[in-house]
């Protein structure tokens, strides 16, 4: 398994000033890499606590690029549906070259309703939108001259500069919620995966992981170069009870971020969003005792959290988990500790 | 007067990789911090070597102020035309917090026929685009519950986020390169000026400079606020045969991309570039001989150097100056040289 931090920011200015969150994710960022971690990953969100400090993960990641040497660099996701193609493989590819080769590119779809109303792209063309956008990056990453001609774009011949330094482009991942169809698109493709097993049950993870990786033997790609991705909500503390308590104060701090962002889905709807009226239900009723029970956070003593990566283990074999280590507002030293006592005690069970 | 660095690439794949590129470029950002320079500056340009290393200045100044603490980020400029003001406002603002406030943002209205076709924005559209995004942008930054019905967007109410560090907002400059009208709005804002005396008479730049100050004073703004930026390229060396050889070399391999980039103009109008048809035969019949005799570039020996600047002090008073020194494909040793040789021997001369 590879362990990573998502440093997925759920906080308004009047929790904690930008200057200081920047500050410390970029502190953050430089300790996972000495501890030992895979990757440091962050999202593409606007307007609203739940996620609005990062509008534009490449310029945050970019920043981390120049402070670290070793640790990948992912975006976990940049939305394809609301930047042009070119300035999107454009500026990834620039980070590519500043990170000497360290950037994953993770694509999501975006399900936000407000998020689509204020860049003025219907909800109904989300899927795709995202579809064309990740084959445009493709293309203007790995060929030359490329001409495109979609429903949303049409530009070319054009060659991308620069060029990115992973060949033919970086490692690419897709974000997928709930929709099955999209894990069998992305197995077919050779795309990495990234999915959210705190919305999902685990009978339901797994059926979607099987048709990934059923439809990525069937194209032929190595079985060894599947990646899938996972969040969780983690908090280690040596001391169990107060690991509880803590980890939950930040994830349902992180949970009312959700719900408020998630809102306006009591009154919209979308052929391309099957199934999401349902999330703010899902969201509200959410119980931080019955997610610590159904193991979809990694909160608790050292031992107890490796016992849960056990298990997750168990039911989606060697994934690749990204630790979200600030969501919540949780204080940089309680970040940090969390990240050591990951990095001392569970860390060695896992990798090698 | 302030000197910087204006770190603008003008070389293809061929010539140098753009690994090569970023690590030089942090390097040189570094140092120029090293050295007392005022500002590191970039561009934003697609797809040619004209620029074209360089899709997203944020992206790579995000890298250069995490290797940074004292030096000013500036983007040279940044094309509200191509990019969703939320979208623009939204990670500048980021930019703005990871550097501590060190962010001044030029904004741009391009001028490369390529680029507009490739995002499909028509060139008549232009001027007001870049007045529309750059008002979006200043309301973003330094007001909340912001609605905005423009003729390109609607969006709203939102409140950015992240709030920028620097408040209202960090500073403004606007690019122009033949506009008096430009001038004279930008005075009149109160932003400051990014100007391009090689392309210009001494005279048109000081006519320019004139309204540009007239509006300031007269809109009530505070003279010594006033911020005027213009870039030259520069070659020191010791000796200053060898500087002129290197520096016309240098500055003819700018100016080959510079032709390559304007060259659609040939069958190119529009009502928003009056003018701009001249562009390419003045491109081509430019001779270096003459901008040196012109004092048009910033090439010989240092003392040479200081000369040809007290001439421009005499000619535009205590200006902000951006020394191009990567630009025609410069090595970087000849790059670091010529920033050593500026302030060792040039810096004392013109700032305190």
């Amino acid at each position: 398994m590879k362990f990573g931090i998502n440093l997925f920011p759920t906080v308004s200015p009047d929790e904690k000033s930008a200057v200081q969150h920047f500050d410390e994710a970029l502190r953050l960022a430089e300790l996972a890499e000495e501890l030992g971690f895979d990757h440091v990953k962050t999202v593409e969100h606007y307007f609203t606590p739940y996620g609005g400090y990062s509008p534009d993960p490449v310029t945050f990641l970019a920043a981390a690029a120049a402070r670290t040497s070793r640790i990948r660099l992912v975006t976990g996701a940049v939305i394809p549906a609301f930047t042009h193609p070119a300035q999107l493989a454009g500026k990834l590819a620039m980070l590519d070259n500043i990170s000497h080769g360290r950037l994953s590119v993770g694509f999501g779809r975006a399900f936000l309703p407000d998020e689509f109303e204020a860049f003025e792209i219907p909800m109904d063309e989300s899927r795709q939108r995202f579809t064309d956008g990740v084959e445009a990056c493709r293309l203007l990453w790995s060929e030359e001259d490329v001409e495109w001609k979609g429903a949303f774009h049409r530009f070319g011949p054009v060659t991308l500069l620069p060029r990115p330094y992973q060949r033919p482009h970086p490692p690419i991942l897709v974000a997928t919620a709930i929709t099955p169809e999209s894990c069998v698109a992305a197995g077919r493709a050779g795309y990495g995966l990234m999915m959210v097993p705190s919305i999902n049950k685990v009978e339901k993870v797994q059926e979607m992981l099987a048709l990934y990786r059923e439809a990525w033997v069937a194209a032929g790609h190595d079985p060894a170069a599947q990646d899938v991705h996972m969040s969780y909500n983690c908090y280690l503390a040596e001391e169990a009870g107060r690991a509880h308590e803590r980890g939950r104060t930040y994830s349902e701090h992180t949970n009312r971020a959700l719900a408020a962002a998630v809102e306006p889905w009591t009154r919209t709807k979308s052929s391309d969003y099957e199934g999401y009226g349902r999330i703010v239900e899902r969201v509200r009723s959410s119980d931080f005792g019955k997610q610590l029970r159904d193991n979809k956070v990694l909160v608790g003593a050292p031992q107890e959290v490796a016992d849960r990566l056990r298990l997750i283990r168990s039911w989606f074999g060697d994934i690749t988990i990204s630790l979200q280590v600030i969501s919540g507002n949780m204080p940089y030293e309680e970040s940090a500790r969390t990240l050591r006592l990951f990095a001392e005690h569970v860390l060695p069970v896992f990798t090698p």
